[in-house]
């Protein structure tokens, strides 16, 4: 007998997040696609207010599933988004790449190493999902490398964290003059976890769970 | 020319990160360990309000810090947080372990992989410092397997996040009679960056960055 009283079905748990979590907040003027990514991120964060932090451009979410279906990248900037990406969902077998990896430790670099593993990937990324959770210097990177003519993205999930550069970079990413479709999370708030939850919304392409 | 203006240099990223979060929270009723892992926990989530919701217990810090530098093993419970985990701050080249890694998909099982793994890595639970970012059930699993006698981790860093039993499970933590070192966020919030934060701190020792 556990001394404690408690879900332990993964079903239920699951059946039962959703529940409260569409109890909570309002998806209404999210489009299908967009509001499982929206409940996907609270879900993921365990705060229902992030829903009102989200900024979108117009057809931005469907755009992302479209290209997973096709069979699009996923560029993810750190290990941690990878690993939260949720390889059964993906439609495709689609390839899951992290920036970070592309510029391995111990080289002299001018900036950071994650932004400097986006600039390598630079082939990988016209087309691609790209997943930002942690490093607001790779999101920067992106969009200069866009900006200096490199191919677009299907879409930034931009979802860097911290105190120095992460609002500044989606606002920078919201503002953007390029075509870049976008999903992200303003202000200080974001993280891996979000920026995973994003991708296996997009890979599963309906209402969790 | 970067049609952005950002701060780029890691090292300085760092400290202005830190130098904002050392002026928004205060740290002053902790000690000098636990000051460390609060503001990496406020670091990895961007939220200086997390320091309020902080629940420990006298010395877990420090056991935890101990326990690190003496080898003790690494339990998590989902390899998002073993991700997040860095490997060159380890004091001892102390081994990471997950829990849902211990339990491979596709086995019939009446509870959560996450909590099956948890029990099937009972050998290794005495003395580790156990990571939970995500499952609450791996949490109540961990204690009730104390509870019926297992040893006692040297820390449990309970940071399971969402909406069904992540607030009741770090709850149930805090309330433990078991003896069980622990340092906690309560509420729905939490995350495996948190988690694995809180590991980096200890292995650290002091403040960052």
């Amino acid at each position: 007998m556990s001394p404690y009283d408690y879900l332990c079905d993964p079903a239920a748990i699951g059946r039962r997040s959703f529940e409260i979590i569409r109890t909570e907040c309002d998806f209404s003027r999210l489009t299908p696609v967009l509001a499982s990514v929206a409940e996907r991120v609270v879900h993921a964060s365990g705060m229902p207010d992030v829903v009102s932090d989200l900024r979108f451009s117009p057809g931005a979410a469907e755009a992302g599933r479209e290209a997973l279906l096709s069979g699009a990248a996923i560029v993810a900037d750190v290990r941690m988004v990878a690993a939260g990406v949720t390889r059964s969902l993906l439609p495709a077998g689609n390839e899951v790449l992290v920036a970070l990896d592309a510029c391995p430790p111990g080289e002299a670099l001018s900036g950071t190493r994650s932004a400097a593993g986006m600039e390598r990937l630079s082939g990988r990324i016209g087309g691609a999902v790209i997943a930002i959770g942690n490093a607001p210097t790779a999101l920067f990177r992106l969009l200069e490398m866009v900006a200096a003519g490199a191919p677009k993205p299907a879409l930034v999930l931009g979802f860097p964290v911290g105190f120095v550069g992460a609002a500044e970079s989606k606002e920078a990413l919201v503002a953007n003059g390029l075509g870049i479709p976008y999903v992200a999370l303003s202000g200080r708030r974001g993280g891996s976890a979000m920026a995973a939850a994003a991708v296996n919304a997009l890979a599963l392409g309906r209402n969790a769970p």
